[in-house]
């Protein structure tokens, strides 16, 4: 069942002496260069997940495949990401299935898309909007590495216009304006489908959540999430972190109501 | 593309005035209680999903299919679930993806099962022991009510007997004594791939992270984290709600590494 | 050294299976009714503080004097008090010292006042200030039975009318509107003294900081407190409990710049 | 009323736009050197607080007397120090008072010295003791900056011998092993009077809440403290910081009972 690592595949490469962790894509004849010393990629090539190399200087580095999570956090970066933390409330807000049909507006650097991607399987589709061509480029680029490409349909589109696709199984907004993107989220959503979305400022929260009681959709519910790491040491004790990220967005998500008419 | 409410599924009523919710199995002739009056079944059948209907006493209630966290959150509990808030963080350490094979030791009440057997879908499987029968008996109750029954394959074991499956995509251990299942798990699991597991006390975690280091796993982070409602009123202003959980278990994940021998 | 608790004291009752307290003043001749059963003050009289009396159905309470902390949570409340977790670090923005005096506007119930007055001593004098002569009135039944009302000069006064009072050593808001109130705060205080108040939503931070800065106030900080219990047991773990108080308000402090005239 | 700035007075500079702050002791000739460039002591001299002076590159700067927080921050450091947020719940443990007599075990570097030397006033006093003399020799300094060192008395002990003074109104242990030093605690301790301490780790906590339990504390109370920051902006918006300290210390309180003989 052992299923090596090939040239062409990314790995992941975690330093664990000093927690550095490297997304690399293995390539024949390829060096990867670290504060630790320098590994050849033919090293790693037909390695089993899990296993160790080492560097020319002798440090110890363990190759994996790198899991979803991973692949968030490696994106090249054009914009801030949604992290690990609020991508998992994210995928519970918004009920996502294999063979979901989704729609996303605000690609972004794509790291959600790559999730979303994963978790609507082979069957499923995300339909990722950005007004920004540079942002999707990049987007598009960090989402090819993950090998998702087939199931994200990216085009560029400005919040406000109507979305080219509808009856999709969950609407997410990633937008500094989510207010102006929420009619057209209520039209392309299947009836009583999820919508959620994210925002940094409680300006923009409140605004959001007033533009979704409005516009037909109803049990809105905002929350926002502390990751608190813990530090174990079998040694010295049991404590949280000192350092802490101490916020990243607010989340909210709500269902579409039947229009009364 | 409306697709109504049929009997024979299950329905989520929601009271929006009160913020209550029920979870209702949509019966010919029965008649479903509140204290906001009585609803008839039949009333609700034929709706679509985010129809008003109103009960006997003219109190206004939606109807909607549940989301994966409506089942989650209203499994009947013989035990403490996984909260939504975990269950989203837990699905991104297990790198979870349609057709997933998951161990589960500690099944619980189900209500974390029903979401992996939600997002590994129809090829997936989701193998789920407990050492309690009536655990089992109520979970399996509840995961039927999914819909998702196929997906899952219960069976009674204690920790530390062996798993008997192998090559699994990921291991979740709910369990008053992770450490007694993770070298069962470490044998489960394919090269590479992640362990993830939830434990409520310093101690637990103190113990579980000795016993992932000492059994061939490495890169163990562990976390918990706090979600805060927010309270958004568009007159009176936004704040956090006053109320909060303070705390449901610590978190913790590993990946499997390639013994040496 | 023994100092024994007589009649006509404010006693502190902890019955520690239910941790339930109950203050108390001693009267001669009264009983004190508990779901415990009844104490005869009689009993209490003349007992050191923290040792244990029994009820008449055989329940074990100790008596002891309150400290502040215990003053602060059993004043009659006819507004929001000040919490301990808050007032803690409003001390320290205020820089309170003995002798020091002292503006408070919005008296509330009282609380605040109490730990202020413990804390200015005798030399110290705190001018307190509210609208209402109903929440002046509790508060200074409350502050009476702290034994400080000799330290408190309290005053009906609107927000936005100069205070009778200056070159005062620090200024504390808590109000609705504490903007209304910034500038006769600043015209108050001596210089480069501090301000500090308190409000609950985040629209009124966000003011109170506008104005705050457009007042001569500089080096501005606004912070909130999350205090979290923790449940130690010797036997079951050590972890932190499930209900917390998820937010109370946002406390900022600047202090008072030269004015550039 | 205005109380000018002078020679041998310790100053607070603030570079309110980069939010850096200087605590400088103001000499005669001296001159203060600050990536902004550099201010004459004798352009301090005289000024009012809250006043600005310029660097000789034109930098503003604001010119204050030390707060006791900002007192505390500055200290030299040879320890962790106990930080203002859980300063201000620990003197709401103590329940501190003008003229109290308190012991401290583990001065450390002497920040929550100064505070509860200026809480206690000329009449008060505050017993410290450790067992490192480096670390005392460097507390006294500090402290004697802060021109409280009269009301200090300080002392070279370990942790478990008996205090030299006894009825003191409140005992505060910063200390790694604090169960050490309860035994001796409690004999100092005035009747029903409380203790408070600061520990790290889970395991500690546990300890020591065992230990004050087995040796004559009742009511114990244990808390850990989370201070967000929050970003105040007027256009951009209002939210939480995003970096923060996810951790300093649980912190617990306990009242002393009547021994039962």
């Amino acid at each position: 069942m052992v299923n090596p690592l090939e040239f062409g595949e990314t790995v992941l490469l975690i330093e664990p002496q000093k927690n550095r962790t490297y997304m690399i894509d293995l390539l024949e004849g390829s060096k990867h260069h670290t504060h630790q010393g320098s590994i050849e990629h033919s090293d790693i090539e037909g390695r089993e997940e899990g296993e160790e190399v080492k560097s020319n200087t002798g440090c110890s580095f363990l190759v994996f495949r790198p899991r979803v999570t991973d692949r968030m956090l490696k994106v090249r970066r054009k914009t801030q990401i949604v992290y690990p933390k609020d991508a998992g409330w994210l995928i519970m807000a918004l009920d996502l299935f294999p063979g979901a049909r989704i729609i996303e507006m605000g690609i972004g650097s794509g790291a959600f898309t790559i999730l979303m991607a994963q978790l609507v399987g082979e069957e499923g589709k995300i339909f990722s909007f950005d007004r920004r061509e540079d942002f999707m480029d990049n987007a598009l680029t960090n989402i090819s590495r993950s090998g998702y490409e087939n199931r994200v349909k990216a085009e560029i589109l400005n919040a406000g216009e109507p979305f080219p696709v509808d009856n999709v199984d969950a609407v997410f907004l990633d937008l500094p304006n989510p207010w102006a993107a929420i009619p057209a989220a209520y039209s392309a959503l299947a009836p009583g489908r999820p919508l959620a979305l994210i925002v940094p400022n409680a300006e923009q929260l409140k605004e959001a959540v007033k533009c979704l009681n409005d516009n037909g959709f109803s049990a809105a519910e905002s929350i926002e999430l502390l990751e608190r790491k813990m530090l174990v040491r079998q040694k010295e004790g049991v404590r949280p972190l000192e350092r802490m990220v101490g916020f990243t967005g607010y989340l909210v998500t709500a269902r579409k109501m039947k229009e009364n008419k």
